[in-house]
């Protein structure tokens, strides 16, 4: 890795920040990101800099950054795009590591932005600074309650997946996606328009992260595809990347061409390079925020074998129809495998695979089914598939009879919720992934760390993460 | 319409039900059913039929149906299936118009099973009542707050859309995506083995009720290709059919024989029925679920040309691609219509479409801007895209400093809600039809009635709605 890069090290836990553009005018990025940076919690130092205030938000305010008496490490801009190359020659003087302009107004406007870009670019190399940006949303770090960023009052939790997006309003929807779902974020960066570091810089450095198990990435455009697929095969070589591609199609490209300026390249060709570089393509927004998920504390699949544990037939319907059409093999369990099974399950029930759970949920059921399973060497990942209607806002009891039913729910959940780590821990053991979909509610038990594996709402999205984590099992075995 | 059918109204509109199999044991189906019924609101008579018992749930039991005072419109059947026919004579007897059979344990066991399916179905039609199931989970209407079903505490709001399913489990989560969306139910029924009506029994049911605006359906096999095909046209002429196939590939197929038993068809052959039929189909369950719900309340684009309007140009790129991918066209529009809009938007506007607002949520230039080009006939339908990050739970202010913008937030979404329905009337007005996903919270406006337009939180969803419904009205049009 570039070693100016462990200057990010400044940007994602800096001592101190100074913020120039900093103001109390509502409406303004000065204002909406800075309080995002003081309601999420930042212990370290912030400096306003603004020269025509004495204070902001209640604190000191300096007319320049070279006035601020303490040491600064990461410098935020959004002060308009002329004013940017000042204050970074101040910066530079005052020893700042990295710089975060958030401004916009340069290489996407046409050439005199462009120019001011390099400029800007040039004038941090030199001085050993790095760049991030401009034309972005700013960076996350929750497990410094970091927030210098555009979204409004979005403090994720802290978790394992890193974001890499040159778009801040994609980057917004991938994690909102994975947040949701009860995970969490280990740094995330919107890239803007890489006039300094790229996209492929940001996986070098979240490749070496020690919080970092997932890369996470929108990507429109490459400057150039030699040097990302080069260096992105180091990284996953270690870890995975999963991407989202914004420009697969000639009016994509059109778009993103006004977007990020960026070289767009098309999406047969960025499929390709992802192909040789052992990068995860996705290409729906949720697909890739689940899928990146999904590799969270779980192991790889071993092959495309799956086994499916239902608790309905039309589940086990739709989930071996899925799994087949995206590449999965639905698998044929051994006479031996279905004897020790029928064992466990009611006589009614209909020796194969799908194994529907016609008894109900029982975990003194469904545990050994499923280490039964895991443990026949004929399957290399298990679905768990347990969905029915959701929990409505409106449920309850509104009849003039009958008793009250919301009691026996509440039994059902913490029944579910006590018994779910059980079957990680199976998972752990083994070495067999587990991926579990349920409408039950399991937040609860998830909220604290952001770093259990996933819990899927829908059948097709996990089923989609077995095929990506599969294929890449089948990368690393080729390339290790 | 068979008239035989128009005994379904006794089904979905009875003035009492007779409920033959009632207990108190609470892990048994015929409590859980007959609680959900109670609870839900029921206002006519329920008479519980238990030759053991003098009351259940408070009410007074009957040995037999025929014991019972008062007329019975439906009989809802728990009992083991040996029970079935004995009581079913009764019901014949007695002059029930319609039998639900939720009880299993019939031709999907074998050949014995079969027998007894036949009979029943005989004796069903010779004294001219209409019998669903055996072997379902039970049937739903809002409207008369009847719950007579198997899923827990799950009681939908009325409205628009109408559900047929060969799987409960699947009918479930096809209802939940709806409703948690703020959409509503007609009718739903889960039709089981279909031993006497089958799935397109109750196409042809749904097609005439005026409550029912969309008919949404899951279906694993057809016991007659041909009536299908037929009949379910005679339906389309005059409302939609969206339709998620189980058993599309040779694994889906084997799974949904020993779940219904059902005569799969295979999935190729299938699709060019529906084609043929003017059915929608569609490949997942959030698929089938969002875009039968886009349907209600919203006129048809009549063609494939987009516009595409965002909050963010990283997902005019997306719904760009996407909308490419699946066969819609990104509308070119011209100097015209782009001149107009130059003047509605900031300087630093790039003309094309998708039309990236940035200028921000303003309703006075975001409505004028959606206006301008539903009224430019160059586009078919408009795609408004406003996603960013979701509410978190754990949004707030955590800091020392800063003030508390969630007042800010508060009023971002009241105002977002104020204007909605705006749109809405735009749409009405100019009959072009808008799809618009935010994540912004719309749920406080539409809970009320679940007859209002959809609104999408992700991107995909929506342009795929675009496309089915475009498809809809190409075959209206060829076909009128």
């Amino acid at each position: 890795m570039d070693p100016r890069l462990r200057n990010l090290d400044f940007a994602f836990n800096p001592r101190s920040i100074a913020f120039v553009g900093a103001t109390e005018s509502m409406r303004k990025w000065g204002f909406l990101i800075l309080n995002n940076l003081l309601t999420g919690g930042y212990a370290g130092e912030v400096y306003p800099v603004n020269p025509g205030r004495e204070t902001i938000l209640g604190l000191k305010a300096y007319p320049r950054v070279s006035d601020i008496p303490g040491e600064v490490d990461l410098a935020v801009f959004t002060v308009p795009a002329r004013q940017v190359m000042d204050a970074l020659q101040d910066c530079a003087r005052k020893g700042v590591k990295a710089c975060l302009v958030i401004t916009a107004g340069f290489k996407e406007l046409g050439s005199e932005g462009e120019a001011l870009e390099k400029e800007m670019v040039r004038r941090a190399r030199e001085a050993g600074m790095v760049l991030i940006g401009p034309n972005c949303q700013g960076i996350c770090c929750p497990t410094n309650d970091l927030f210098p960023w555009m979204p409004i009052l979005f403090h994720p939790p802290r978790g394992r997946l890193g974001y890499v997006s040159q778009s801040g309003n994609i980057l917004n929807m991938l994690i909102g996606n994975a947040v949701v779902s009860g995970l969490g974020v280990s740094k995330a960066v919107s890239s803007g328009n890489e006039a300094d570091l790229r996209t492929v810089d940001y996986y070098s450095y979240l490749g070496e992260d020690p919080e970092t198990e997932v890369i996470v990435s929108y990507v429109e455009g490459l400057q150039d595809g030699r040097d990302f697929v080069c260096r992105s095969r180091e990284v996953t070589a270690r870890k995975p990347i999963v991407v989202l591609k914004g420009g697969r199609t000639s009016s994509g490209i059109s778009a993103a061409k006004s977007h990020t300026g960026a070289m767009a390249v098309s999406g047969d060709l960025f499929e390709a390079a992802c192909r040789q570089a052992g990068i995860i393509v996705t290409h729906t927004i949720e697909e890739c925020s689940l899928t990146a998920a999904a590799f969270v504390n779980r192991p790889l699949p071993r092959g495309k074998r799956v086994g499916i544990v239902t608790g309905g037939g039309g589940l086990g319907v739709i989930a071996s129809d899925f799994c087949t059409e995206i590449g999965l093999e639905v698998a044929s369990l051994s006479p031996r495998t279905l004897e020790k099974l029928e064992k466990m399950l009611p006589d009614w029930w209909v020796p194969g695979n799908p194994v529907d759970l016609v008894a109900g949920l029982d975990f003194s059921v469904i545990k050994p089914v499923i280490e039964t399973i895991m443990t026949s060497g004929e399957v290399d990942a298990v679905l768990f598939l347990w969905i029915g209607a959701p929990r409505l806002k409106n449920a309850g009891v509104k009849g003039r009879r009958g008793m009250d039913l919301s009691a026996i729910w509440k039994t059902m959940d913490q029944y579910f919720l006590e018994h779910l780590s059980e079957l990680y821990d199976l998972m752990h053991q083994l070495q067999v992934p587990l991926y579990i979909a349920t409408t039950l509610p399991v937040d609860e038990a998830s909220e604290a760390d952001g770093c259990r594996p996933l819990v899927f709402t829908s059948v097709e999205p996990a089923c989609r993460a077995v095929s990506a984590m599969a294929e890449y099992y089948h990368f690393l075995e080729n390339n290790s």
